[in-house]
């Protein structure tokens, strides 16, 4: 016997979600046929929304409501400084840190070559197309630190250099609250090597 | 910032889901964003159809798109033997085995007095219902081992008893393939007690 088609089909859909397998699918299935109608309606009405009503921000090609999106179209920020993260995600956790004015570049992506990625692929022709704009004055470059990540600072960069814009790339070292004793090498390299004077 | 408020919505029904929190949820509402449009689509609309398509099926109670459900309204199957399970994923997990003939009757739940479950809010009523038709020869108790469970099997089985209809209880003792070394001490009692002799 199968599940009831409209069952079968929802287990299917959950099974596409990144980290749930068909035990968690089957489980998260029926847990929505015992919700309340109003909660699965209005989840289905999410869904919906997510693909229906999100633009690509035409400027810093985030995704947004809006375009250009809040933070390009808010005027007390700092337009001349450009944080270039990976994701739509990375913006959110910079923000919520309050501590930075400037403006952001989503890449959607870095340069992979292994899983056939390359500079075309991302949002970098943008990023370069914006610092035409000649008040623009720094890149920071805040990709991850993983190997993609670094070689995607570096080739952005690179082609950054000749148009006179400077680019900085965030720090590494120990995370606060973090522990020494459990830091790989890498890691404590790269804080030995960026330490500061006190 | 907050997200932009397609997403937030997005991440808020899925945080209702169970096992779900928030950083997982904010990973499957970004990982929904970039799916394709027609997969999404078809996400929205089982979780729609699981709500407005499935019916309980009025013989058995099971989830099902028809009334009666497939099972019930089988002829090939033995009408005669009911097997009580407290839930649909349970009937999906007998089926699976292929060894069992008769027909469910599903709870939907088991008496629990701690969560002021009481034998009025599970489909007992509607089981006895069903004895009155005198073909019914055996009902198997198959509720979850647990207290809850054996407290509900032993109850079904005081009220099913005086109609005269034969009761039974799956039996409990050492799953195939388990190891004696890490069964707790109730399993292997269990499992002496219902020894048999070879």
């Amino acid at each position: 016997m199968q599940y009831p088609e409209p069952i079968a089909r929802l287990i299917e859909s959950f099974m596409k979600l990144p980290g749930i397998g068909p035990k968690t699918a089957v489980r998260l299935a029926f847990f929505a046929v015992e919700m309340n109608e109003e909660d699965v309606m209005d989840f289905a009405r999410s869904l919906v929304d997510v693909k229906r009503k999100l633009v690509y921000c035409s400027v810093c090609q985030n995704i947004s409501d809006h375009d250009p999106c809040q933070i390009c179209d808010d005027s007390s920020r700092d337009h001349s400084t450009i944080c270039v993260v990976q994701d739509p995600k990375d913006v959110v956790a910079l923000e919520k840190m309050r501590d930075y004015h400037g403006v952001y570049h989503v890449l959607h992506g870095v340069i992979s070559p292994m899983d056939g990625i390359g500079p075309e692929d991302i949002k970098i022709a943008e990023l370069i197309r914006r610092l035409e704009d000649e008040s623009i004055k720094e890149i920071i470059l805040a990709t991850n630190p993983t190997v993609e990540g670094e070689a995607t600072a570096m080739y952005i960069s690179r082609l950054v250099k000749p148009i006179g814009v400077k680019t900085s790339r965030i720090a590494h070292g120990l995370p606060v609250g973090g522990d020494l004793e459990y830091a790989d090498e890498v890691t404590l390299s790269k804080a030995l090597e960026g330490r500061r004077e006190l």
